[in-house]
């Protein structure tokens, strides 16, 4: 593995599996572990986040480490006028990792250029989520993996293998285009052999709110219903995700402008019908999953999560014990 | 006790006690204990606060325990449109223990009905506070226990009984139809047994704001200057809260509302001379005790400060030793 | 040293020496050192700030202690009306320490006035900055110190002494109208002996932007080419500091009001030419150093970050050690 984690380009099969197997051990020994005693990490979310950030941040603290940082830009020296690249030659000084949240594609590989530390690219814009992917192929390998009892004995596992992922059928729901983290699975998945994937594409067009169309918005669905059943039924995980309307262009409704939000609002009931319902689990295969990266709005009904297929709370938790396997690695 | 900490309606006496014991515990030997080393709790203060948000993180942290988690709703994964028992869900993925302050009434019971971890109710809108109430109880038994030097001495101490709170006369002083740590200081004290509440109540009318009147403000005042000097020389405890601005309905005066917040502005001057003031300290016993949860604003002179009955800074410490100890006895 | 770090004024000769001491142990040993074990700092920082937040926490958690506290005042209690007074007198019931950074002037002197515990001044308004004004002059005598070995060796060091400021020739470049770190490094450096203090003031005028020139703005510049040729190529020392646009009186172009904000980024070309370039450098003395306390943006191009005699990164790094020795013998 490079110094830095930018992208998962960089990560070649036994690098996935190793990160794997010291996932498994941080399950199951993780919380012995004092890997990070006396390590700083340096945690930007220059774009809003919880989820990445709470997620990073119980990690470096499960491993006895701390945390420095701050979310958002409004109150930083950033507004002063401060470029990406003082502020993270600045923080580097401080700290011994620095886990980067950033609105821009690319920023990730701008702040690896000139940092004194190394980078760990926490999504940035439309571009990657490295670890966002790799917790997704964990989960969908350790609850492909035919050895049930792997995480419920306190002993060495079945470690997983190419065998818990070749082959895989996956159905991405939801907006496949602005979505990073499809965007970083698909790419992971490439090193694979035998992967079907397959596409439901959820999102509204810019015509709908241009009053080009009398002011009447067009809900574009590029599926069509009996399509969507098939790819159901021969689906081995089902990938959600919600609409990013933070990362659409300038013009398209967009979820930051409060006049497009009223609109939304406005709006919002139309793609209520294209959520993904309780009434769709019927026509899923019985060792098939349902993850999503979170957060989630209205293309997943809640009422989906009883179902014992959907593993959505325990790849939110699988997420914490790799990125704790990944920084144990970069840090001791 | 139940594994959440919703309400004050949950504790028996035996709880209270037992908590009050462990908390005089903290006081003298708090500083040696490791208790939480290796947890982490959950920050999730969605309305603004920073009092109970610092009390609770320096409680976790004098155990030895770290936090995760962050403070508004304006940067985060709620602003993309989740809902707060996602929130928690995932949340509760990452950490041993949530400690959640919300705008609404009856959040953290939403919050406990999917949580995988204990949740503390740390003030949910104009409903609870109960670590607010019980530390306030707390406050007031140690104050009045006959034996001077329980807190003086490094050994055991006299613990705290009914006979400490039983018989009290207290004074609420200010917004008592808003404040929640009212509504549960009133629940809990009801517990016990021959205790006289008094009231004296501030608040502004809102049809001071609408203009019916012409635009003058009408001050209510449901108190007459000889009344309150009968109720302040009786008062064992008078409990000062300031003017809940937040919480008014809608169509009130609205701190969060800027027009409001120049009739505010405006008018504000009205209720100084309703104030509790150096002045009124005659009226009040040798022995009584003036409490206020703060923060404080025109409500109570700081010159009161200075007289030793006020034991508003002894009250808020109290809050941290508290919190240690209901923490200890929730994760060890 | 008195219990507050207020001013630098504070500071005799053998405290600032005992002082670089200390950093120098803590550039060599501080990483085996666990002083602050079971020590809460207060961060307070009420003011935008990054830099010296980080700094200070990261200090504060290399050597195990902790932090609690908030940046900014938008979702606090001084939101409803609290005064700095309850808000620091609050804090000290639970923290070991104070750090407070503030936009007024004589700010932390109030905040010392109540508090309960030491308060340490990071920066108030265009008053002072003690830590910054002492990472500033350690940075200097560790550069001018002739034993080029002092850090390199893990064993006991040359001593920095008055030998290694004494007779300094320093150049202000910037805003040193409304630097408080150029405030606070002339009044440490009146202590020594020799020093020659030379200025190039960078700044607008209010009747720039105020419509009497027609809308064209003038930019004053107290300097004249030649004049600072000849200051840079005596100066041991070029100390760059930004244009301080949050601190300008009002009237004057300010970088919070958005309209201001339009004028600058009108005119901002216009300071563009007296930035401090790499075209600069072929005039400095082969031994000079640059600083700038930092954050930068157009005063001094990245270009110059390259030279080896730019030691701004060192002096962010160097901050971190000396707050972690001032902490250290403030808590221990």
């Amino acid at each position: 593995m490079s110094k830095h984690i930018l992208s998962v380009d960089q990560f070649k099969d036994e690098d996935i599996f190793d990160l794997f197997n010291r996932t498994d051990d941080m399950l199951l020994n993780g919380s012995s572990y004092s890997s990070l005693r006396g390590k700083i990490v340096g945690m930007l979310f220059l774009e809003p986040s919880t989820r990445t950030m709470s997620s990073f941040a119980a990690a470096v603290k499960r491993l006895g480490g701390d945390t420095i940082g701050w979310s958002g830009t409004s109150h930083m020296s950033m507004a002063k006028g401060e470029s990406l690249e003082d502020t993270i030659k600045t923080m580097s000084q401080y700290v011994d990792i620095i886990v980067l949240r950033h609105s821009e594609k690319g920023a990730s590989a701008r702040a690896a250029a000139v940092s004194d530390v190394p980078i760990i690219n926490a999504g940035d814009g439309d571009g990657e989520h490295p670890t966002q992917a790799l917790l997704d192929l964990y989960t969908i390998a350790d609850e492909r993996n035919t050895d049930k009892n792997r995480h419920i004995l306190d002993q060495p596992t079945t470690p997983l293998t190419h065998r818990d992922i070749d082959g895989l059928k996956i159905l991405f729901f939801g907006d496949n285009k602005y979505a990073r983290t499809v965007n970083s699975l698909k790419k992971l998945l490439g090193f694979f052999e035998g992967i079907s994937m397959m596409e439901e594409n959820l999102y509204f067009e810019p015509e709908s709110f241009t009053g080009e169309n009398g002011g009447e918005p067009i809900v574009k669905q590029e599926w069509d219903k009996e399509n969507f059943i098939i790819n159901l039924s021969q689906a081995d995980v089902v990938y959600i995700t919600r609409l990013q309307k933070e990362r659409w262009p300038t013009g398209w409704h967009c979820f930051s402008n409060s006049a497009s939000a009223n609109h939304y609002a406005k709006y919002k009931h139309i793609n209520k019908y294209i959520a993904f319902n309780a009434s769709d689990l019927k026509w899923l295969k019985k060792d098939a999953i349902i993850l999503h990266p979170l957060p989630r709005t209205d293309e997943m009904n809640p009422e989906v999560d009883s179902d014992k297929r959907c593993k959505i709370w325990r790849q939110a938790k699988n997420g914490m014990f790799l990125r704790m396997a990944l920084l144990k690695s970069l840090l001791s």
